[in-house]
């Protein structure tokens, strides 16, 4: 289908919007009048930019109010009406949209509402112009999509129909079925947003909290159905009143919102063919290949200074880990233990604006069945690829960057082509200390607004499943993480962003870290003790309060608080994990055991680690 | 009364709220488990440290859900509050807060809760602590005050009473009159938030959004008449969550919580002399000196270095203004217009993390008819006093720093002190340009989510009263204004801030600016013409849009098109106003005529004005 979105959903300048929907593959725009009004081109010259862009403009929006009003009040409209059709004329636009009167002076009277959209579709008429009604959520009298189309039914005039938008239509709960009652030439447009599922006022949840297709909690593809259904072919567009987006780099926000769209068309079509209700080829929607399985995470990358080296390599070995490999023409080193793998990576350029001796995650490598359609599925859904340098002979893997800048190499670990880039390193003997089976899971922390954005990526192109946002009081903010799933759980990954912006450490949530898991979190921990791993230190308030809360065995809390082990239980089974001390700033590693199938990740212990991360780095006369 | 706050409505680890919030006066604090569990102090240190600061702690809150539950969950919460009374015990502590419960398992039996709250009272009274059961507004089964009191009044245990919270009563609308149904004695505990009024779901609201007395819009002051007319007379606690208080400075917060409860004081204290309810004088309640009349700018100062101070110089003489003044021992001079007096300050050294050429408004005075009581009004207020230094004979004028950083002079200027303190310049023949008459208003720019407390020190300090918030579309996110008016209009502010964080400027709304009044908008833009004034260009498209929006006389237009000039109508009368080109890349002037009583600032044309001044400033290679 044509892919279309409103300029007022991105930031910028008329100019820089267009740009940026052009180079990111947008068929088409609307074009809020505001936009044009703020523009210095005329819209003539507005017209030639589109079209230099290879972009068409799908509708124009200059009206409020115009129906259901007194005489002299329709007599002034349609005099600003003639000035918006030759505005419209010079855009080459012949789609004006008109919304139903949200006014308190509006008037409750249906043939009126009709007879004066008829009048102004007559004129509209006069300038090869057609006009399309839609019900707001919050009209006045018309608040309803099947309402609307009975006005314009009655109305009865070929210059006059429908604009559907998924959002006044589902922040309602109206049933879109109604939708398959309305002949296809009478949709002239559909409009296509998302909303996250907040119970508030409709007019401040449409202005400031609309989002793209899958970022929200709307059935849009049963909407779509419906719309498809009913015979439209027209554009879907995008338009998208959200506070973030107006305040957003616009081309990464054009990427979000033609990604969301994509995967919005994919999943239609699986619908389509499993109803089979509408002849599906008659509909041009994008199929890129499906996802693959992730079985898990061949490797975590942490970017280190020559400084934090020695202390990730202290800690590694503290923690069992043995280096295994180095990279034959990089200077990154491979340190494993089990199924877990650490890249430590020291090749990237660091600037001055990070502090000696701080250490990032920087990429994940996800284990695909078919690493090649894993990589043809990205590019299909916009993920940038990252150009890499290769030695000779070396894997030539695909890697893209996520919208928090961690690198996604898809890899297949078993047809061992990456491994052989690594000259394997003789291992010490391990001292029987090797407790660790595999990664649990990473936690990467997000830019505050990017989460959605971040989540739209992970579970589009990867194919992950998202679960509940869980909210964590950092000391210094609120936190919210969001795990996402491969099938089966091989994959797991837990986002974490500040709830707001502009907190101490405004570029992203503080903490990042690695979850190891193990069979026996007692004999981890005991070994690490015995390598002198830096633990993390628990209050012991915190064991105080959880032998008031839960009937613990007193020998298993006593070494639980010996060796700061925590706690937590759901409807399967139990965890138990600790964590490691800092590795600069902003890194540590944690280790787990799940118990019983327990599915979540302890973040109800979140706050008393943050406090103790924060209190261990003050303490070390660290700032953050 | 005793002023108390809870630990949950900071940010930082216990041991930084307990200091943050006796170094800026209140009285005591409510301890959150939560904050308790993360602390590395036990409880008998947390109660030398409170003790030290010569605070005390007057509750305690450990539990959920602990009443209308099946004998066994009673069982296990009874163990566990033998544990926390021990606790409490160690702190120092003699209440504990018992809210309703909110699990779906609630037993619906009001005998039931009174007998379960009557065993915990039992319990608690043996170590001399006494329990205040609080109805939350989303509460399974108790959800209203009057409920909560009718189940302790039929437990009937001298352990055990009532705490009222004005968020969970106030944000269910419940009539507050009950509170004078209950005993004074079984008045246990308050706690007091405010919330701006969002449709939202109550739980989110209340989790999110509270904030303190007067940034929100609950009637506390009916509220609290009836508290104080039942006979309370323990603490007011402010209990507030809310995500900006969470992560913002701890001093600040507090200050600004502590500043909150005394304007609520002095503002209930009125109202206890207005209806003569209660013997005013058994309540101990804050009374400042009331609010003195200010009738208008004295001066707006903004700083420049040397570079954009010949910027600013040449902008304020092409405008009409004249150099009328130089200080004696600052490097400042004083230009002036009509009332309208400008002081460009080189006195403020300027950091490597400004860029060069760059002006901002620093200070504002304000005219008050008695600036001692004035100065004593703010300093009960909490308002920092800016340390000054005079040279010998110089004015010694009161100057407190507002949360945003600008400076407030209060000063006199028809007793003419420091209007001594300037070197009178000799003034060139103007040539007839002084077109101007005075300072009509001036924009200054917060720190995200700052506003509230901004407007809360501005109102409170200064006696200013609010307006409603407008949202803008700045290009590049969308902004918040509000409007701050002495009675008379005299002094006008406008408050302007990004509606989310994170956005290209993070540190505040990008744009401030002072606008200046005149009596004949065409003759100033005249005068300013022939005198080069660099004004802002307006699209074509405005003008257009302007004349099929509105019967303008069209050679009016013409001449407003020609001149750059904008325009805006309100219930009242017409607003005329145009731009100076920018002064840096912050910092603008505006000239404006208000007719007939128009009461506004223009705003619908605002993000015209900024789509026009970005461009404007890539045009000129300038980044923002």
């Amino acid at each position: 289908m044509r892919r279309s979105i409103a300029t007022v959903s991105l930031s910028g300048t008329l100019e820089e919007k267009l740009a940026a929907v052009a180079r990111v593959g947008f068929d088409g725009v609307e074009i809020f009048e505001n936009d044009l009004v703020s523009c210095p081109l005329s819209p003539a010259e507005v017209r030639r930019r589109v079209t230099d862009l290879g972009l068409g403009i799908d509708l124009y929006q200059p009206f409020r109010d115009f129906e259901s009003v007194l005489p002299d009040v329709l007599e002034r409209s349609l005099r600003r009406a003639e000035r918006k059709f030759a505005v419209m004329a010079d855009l080459g636009v012949d789609l004006m949209l008109v919304c139903s009167n949200v006014s308190p002076g509006a008037i409750d009277d249906d043939a009126l509402a009709a007879a004066q959209l008829h009048r102004l579709a007559e004129a509209a008429a006069a300038h090869g112009i057609r006009i399309a009604y839609e019900a707001l959520a919050w009209g006045r009298y018309v608040a309803d999509y099947t309402h609307a189309w009975k006005i314009v039914e009655s109305a009865d005039h070929p210059y006059l129909g429908i604009c559907l938008d998924s959002f006044h239509i589902l922040s309602r709960g109206l049933d879109p079925a109604g939708i398959l009652g309305i002949p296809a030439d009478k949709l002239f447009f559909v409009q296509i947003s998302d909303a996250p599922p907040l119970l508030m006022d409709v007019l401040q949840w449409s202005r400031h909290y609309r989002c793209f297709p899958g970022q929200g909690g709307f059935d849009l593809i049963g909407f779509l159905e419906h719309v498809v259904g009913a015979g439209y072919r027209g554009p879907l567009s995008l338009e998208v009143f959200n506070d973030v987006f107006r305040q957003s780099d616009v081309e990464r926000t054009a990427a979000d919102a033609l990604r969301s769209l994509i995967a919005l068309e994919e999943a239609l079509g699986q619908r389509l063919d499993a109803h089979r209700t509408v002849v599906r080829e008659r509909i041009a929607l994008a199929t890129p290949p499906p996802p693959v399985d992730l079985s898990g995470l061949a490797f975590v990358e942490i970017t280190v200074d020559p400084m934090a080296e020695l202390a990730a390599e202290q800690l590694l070995r503290r923690a069992g880990f043995a280096h295994v490999g180095s990279h034959r023409s990089k200077p990154v080193r491979m340190w494993q233990q089990g199924r877990a793998r650490v890249l430590l990576n020291r090749t990237r350029p660091w600037g001055d604006d990070r502090p000696r001796g701080d250490v990032v995650i920087s990429a994940i490598a996800v284990e695909s069945a078919d690493p090649s359609r894993s990589a043809e599925r990205a590019r299909q859904l916009l993920a940038p690829a990252v150009p890499r340098s290769y030695g000779p002979g070396e894997a030539d893997l695909f890697a893209t960057a996520a919208p928090d800048g961690t690198e996604v190499f898809l890899c297949r670990t078993d047809s061992a082509d990456w491994l052989g880039d690594f000259d394997p390193h003789p291992v010490a003997d391990l001292d029987g200390t090797e407790t660790l089976t595999g990664i649990d899971h990473v936690a990467l922390s997000q830019r505050p607004y990017h989460f959605d954005e971040a989540a739209l990526f992970y579970q589009s192109v990867l194919g992950l499943r998202q679960h509940d946002n869980v909210e964590v009081a950092d000391p210094y903010g609120l936190v919210r993480t969001r795990a996402l799933t491969s099938a089966g759980d091989g994959v797991r990954l837990m986002l974490t962003v500040p709830a707001i912006g502009g907190g101490r450490l405004p570029e992203t949530a503080h903490f990042q870290h690695i979850a190891f898991g193990c069979s026996d979190i007692f004999a981890a921990a005991l070994a690490m003790r015995i390598h002198e791993l830096p633990a993390l230190a628990i209050p012991g308030n915190y064991y105080d309060d959880l032998s008031a809360r839960y009937d613990l065995d007193a020998s298993v809390l006593d070494t639980m608080r010996a060796f700061g082990i925590l706690y937590d239980r759901d409807s399967k089974g139990e965890f138990f994990h600790f964590y490691t001390a800092m590795l600069g700033r902003r890194m540590f590693f944690e280790i787990v055991q799940r118990v019983d199938g327990y599915d979540g990740y302890g973040t109800t212990n979140t706050p008393v680690r943050m406090a103790a991360q924060y209190r261990h780095m003050a303490m070390a006369g660290l700032t953050w």
